[in-house]
């Protein structure tokens, strides 16, 4: 509460309230703040307060906050800590970013097979305050390797037998995470498991660190605004919005922008191979538009879809032909629901348009209406109005058709891409939230035009 | 472990392996499951097996479970319970879908006040396996109102003075969440105050359930989930992606695509209003695709930033300023990059097509380039070349800057209305990521067209 009242404060007020509060206090306010306030506040005080603060942090903050400092602060903080709190530092500092080494805190408890229940329930009494976590007694070998597990709730129940051995009361069978593993794999287990913390141990399973709840829900949001921003083609970002430089920001979103923007050159490539087509029949151009959006949404819909599930484990790539289908079954039907959408405004823009068919150079036209066909006058006479006659009369027919049977086939792709990739991305082991936005975007855009094109000049013919 | 094992045999195996189980087993094991394979097993059992083992989950998962169970086989399986448990059940099931009432268990033990450390410790000894967390004791009065907490921390170190009561122990200024505080509200408590469990209230602040870390977890990937989802224009899915029929689906992605597509009939729309600018210059209309995803792109990243951050509390709608300000110098950043990239394709694409400025129905056109000036000779002869000629000049001049200038403006606009909407539906209480994307969609494909005509015409003339 205290912290929550402090938060409403500047970092030089808290600095000034941090005088009168005793060291145990501040280090406890100071955990509840955001990253961006701690760093404010150990930046403001002085080196010795801010080192003294830092230290009683738990070693995982610690660490995590050290990295966001200035560098020189970072260097005047760490030569004042003890030289066991250093080592502990550099140790984590290791860890590649992302992994379980990274995300631990050395700050475990170990307790041995031979002790006995009343004696672990003696030592938590006397400790409890320092330990990390209470609610797991990690049980170790005289080389630290992991032997078993006592959790708080089975010492309780032990203490009907007070005298049994923590070895005897022990799971053997303990859910642990590797230093390298990767972080959202680790979240992924201790939600599944409904763990209150997960071991981490190193390749010969000594026990190196812990993972607590706290840090995980941290992670869980990370690894969920990471795949959002993914999704939305933005390099995720390692720190707040308002937090991130203007120009970071600018770069990781100029990198996919470039990217995307090479895609549509593409089409605008594309576009230009018809250029003779889409000026004959020029009421083609103002839906050009609408099918590459229908196509883009509808696959970014089926993207991100398949990304959310693949990240939740909903599906695996193993499920691929159940999805596939799905996607092209609803591709089908929201095609034909916009293509409903589309034959109206078919018949409402291209009907209400005859001048579109008729040469724009020669404005001296009249039209004339005579029993339900168009005709089309003008100063040249005979050969040009016959031919314009028989364009309008092809149009009523089937133009009408071009733009919804299109958009059907466009969903449908999109719908196939927007599912298939991110199932490719993920069998090949890139992450696809990442690899998947800006591939099916390219890619329907292109197919978006060509579908386009290729429908006109079957149906109406250029 | 043995779930784990189990998780890969069908339903019909598993209820096959719990007839060997005993009920406690049984329902540890069920717990471990996902909610699908949950309702699996139940349906296949024998109803009165399938009662029992529900019976033995926890009230919240309990509830969970019932509402995913065909009707008919939940009236059964209720019908089945004790009064006591049924009770629990209907009472569990008035709170609204997402709210701390629907998230809650009501499996909360409750301490009195003038309880010692020793009586309490007892109490845990004996029953701790029953109880939903021993992590914090929860002390009320007689009438249930919340009056305090004792963490399992504070109960160990307490030991060591045992005679000392809870109420002197206890820290009264104790964080609950109401019964109908939302459920991504509760989450963002916890995950802030780093606690393992909150208690629910209600008005009256009597206790009446429990919210577990676990339960958090879950619920933070889920609003997460919904985030996504919302972001690319899904309606959230209330199950997981499988498990959600093909035509609810199909709705769920259909009404935001004919949103959609709504805007993008506007686009159409616009498009055709500028019909013989576009015919005369038809150099523009290939790069339409271009200049409108570009817009949408940094729009959407825009959006997706502010969305995040919105909802990790990274800003709120006070920041706006600093918020627009930020977004429309990056839009500059990345208006002017791509504006680079559109120099050099309006160069490549325009100049090598001298074609687009002659009239498509006079094929016989010789071009020869005269000491710099491009001449486009016909039949027609005199007047007609030496207006092409002219037009070729004025092309070479500032025709490759009607690109890359409406790029930049384009991205400005897209960069500023994906900022400034998720703000202001967050200001009037509407989910800024349901309602962003469709709007920021639509109105950047208008603006786009618009920009992109009035810029030609500026520039180019027409
Ligand atoms: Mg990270
Ligand atoms: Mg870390
Ligand atoms: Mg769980
Ligand atoms: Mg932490
Ligand atoms: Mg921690
Ligand atoms: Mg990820
Ligand atoms: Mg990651
Ligand atoms: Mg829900
Ligand atoms: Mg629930
Ligand atoms: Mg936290
Ligand atoms: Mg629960
Ligand atoms: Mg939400
Ligand atoms: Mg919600």
């Amino acid at each position: 509460r205290t912290a929550e009242f402090m938060a409403g404060l500047t970092s030089e007020e808290i600095s000034q309230v941090f005088q009168h509060t005793d060291p145990d206090n501040r280090s406890d306010i100071l955990s509840y703040f955001d990253r961006q306030k701690q760093v404010e506040v150990v930046s403001e005080l002085d080196r010795n307060e801010a080192a003294k603060l830092v230290e009683l942090l738990q070693p995982d903050d610690r660490v995590d906050l050290l990295q966001e400092v200035e560098d020189d602060v970072r260097e005047e903080l760490i030569a004042l800590m003890p030289a066991e709190v250093r080592r502990d530092i550099l140790r984590l500092d290791q860890y590649p970013e992302d992994t379980a080494g990274a995300m631990m805190t050395t700050d475990v408890t170990k307790f041995s097979e031979t002790m006995s229940v009343r004696e672990a329930m003696d030592a938590l009494t006397v400790q409890a305050e320092d330990f990390e976590t209470i609610y797991y007694l990690y049980i170790v070998d005289d080389e630290n390797h992991l032997r078993g597990l006592v959790s708080a709730r089975q010492l309780l129940t032990g203490m009907r037998k007070p005298t049994q051995k923590l070895g005897e009361l022990m799971q053997t069978d303990v859910v642990a995470a590797h230093v390298m593993d990767d972080q959202e794999e680790v979240a992924n287990k201790v939600a599944r498991m409904d763990l209150l913390a997960i071991p981490v141990v190193d390749l010969e399973r000594r026990l190196v660190g812990l993972i607590t709840h706290d840090d995980v829900i941290d992670v869980v949001r990370e690894e969920a605004t990471e795949d959002a921003h993914r999704i939305a083609a933005v390099e995720p970002l390692d720190q707040s919005y308002l937090r991130t430089s203007v120009l970071t920001l600018s770069w990781k979103r100029g990198i996919w922008l470039t990217i995307l923007f090479v895609c549509a050159l593409l089409t605008a490539f594309a576009l230009e191979q018809y250029e003779s087509r889409l000026k004959t029949l020029y009421w083609l151009v103002p839906f050009i538009p609408l099918i590459i959006s229908s196509g883009g949404n509808s696959g970014s819909q089926s993207a991100t879809l398949i990304i959310t599930a693949l990240s939740r484990k909903h599906i695996s790539v193993s499920d691929w032909a159940k999805v596939v289908t799905r996607e092209l079954v609803m591709g089908l039907l929201l095609g034909v629901g916009l293509a409903t959408l589309g034959l109206l405004a078919s018949w409402f823009m291209i009907n209400t348009e005859p001048r579109v068919i008729a040469p724009e150079d020669q404005p001296a036209m009249e039209i004339s209406v005579d029993g339900g066909e168009t005709w089309i006058a003008n100063e040249v006479g005979g050969e040009v109005q016959s031919r314009v006659k028989q364009e309008t009369q092809s149009l009523t027919h089937l133009a009408f058709f071009v733009v919804p049977l299109t958009l059907v086939l466009v969903v449908m792709a999109g719908t196939l891409t927007g599912s298939v990739l991110p199932l490719i991305f993920e069998k090949i082991g890139l992450d696809p939230a990442m690899m998947s936005n800006p591939f099916v975007a390219g890619i329907i855009d292109i197919l978006g035009i060509v579908i386009y094109m290729t429908v006109a000049a079957w149906l109406v013919g250029v």
